[in-house]
């Protein structure tokens, strides 16, 4: 497995995959084009020994708090999960965000999504909050911060 | 007309006019709450004299290009058109991104909308490219860059 900085051309790749790669869910809106052209140093995409895509996350360093990174996506293709590598993404994140001084990385998650849930608690996240209608009417969200 | 910096809890607002903004399409998706919340000091709100919801704006410091700004989404009001409100709110964001010395500002639209087209030639920005599928498959965008 290769683990590299995202680069705007593999924003295809993830916007082809990432529906299926939820369920099914709608998600592609959510993650345009920006994120891997204008967070590349903070954004990673995962490759098999093929060169096929098995994951990606998409993260930044907040602008308004200078300590805080955050995490919008992190995804792996389904017949590469319990492997470890969203974690393994997940670390190459905590690296990047330390070495750009964050001291904190934030995400939020649907309530849900318990697998989500489950996950970023073994990794360490801890859960700020449950927030009703968080990312508008409907969407709730549980907010989760992880010391770095 | 009162223009601010964003607050994160300007989102629900924002969230809940967004596809009417647009006449129907469905937007509120690309627009997560992070934007309202990580990036306030280059995003926007213009509030009426009565505290309503005018237009809002949410841009942000590229990671990856030292000298880039990016303006992710512009809304005015459908009532509050053609009074040079997006005007003065890109003026807002391209004096906080000359601040932190970025040298360009970019953003992408699509090809259909040639309004906003036309009104981002008005304000200076020249048009770099239309690329095809740019935010996924029948996704064109036109890209537009002004230097600052």
């Amino acid at each position: 497995m290769d683990i590299r900085h995202a680069e705007s051309s593999d924003h295809a790749r993830v916007a082809a995959v990432i529906d299926d790669w939820w369920g099914g869910r709608q998600m592609r809106d959510m993650l345009p084009r920006l994120f891997f052209t204008h967070f590349r140093d903070t954004s990673f995409v995962a490759e098999d020994g093929d060169g096929g895509l098995a994951g990606f996350l998409c993260g930044f360093l907040s602008q308004t708090y200078p300590g805080q990174a955050y995490v919008h996506f992190v995804g792996v293709a389904p017949e590469q999960r319990r492997a470890g590598l969203a974690r393994d993404l997940y670390e190459r994140f905590f690296t990047a965000a330390r070495a750009a001084g964050r001291t904190s990385v934030h995400c939020v998650t649907s309530p849900r999504n318990t697998g989500s849930l489950a996950f970023h608690q073994r990794i360490g996240f801890e859960i700020e909050a449950e927030v009703e209608g968080y990312d508008g009417a409907g969407e709730s969200r549980v907010l989760l911060a992880r010391t770095l």
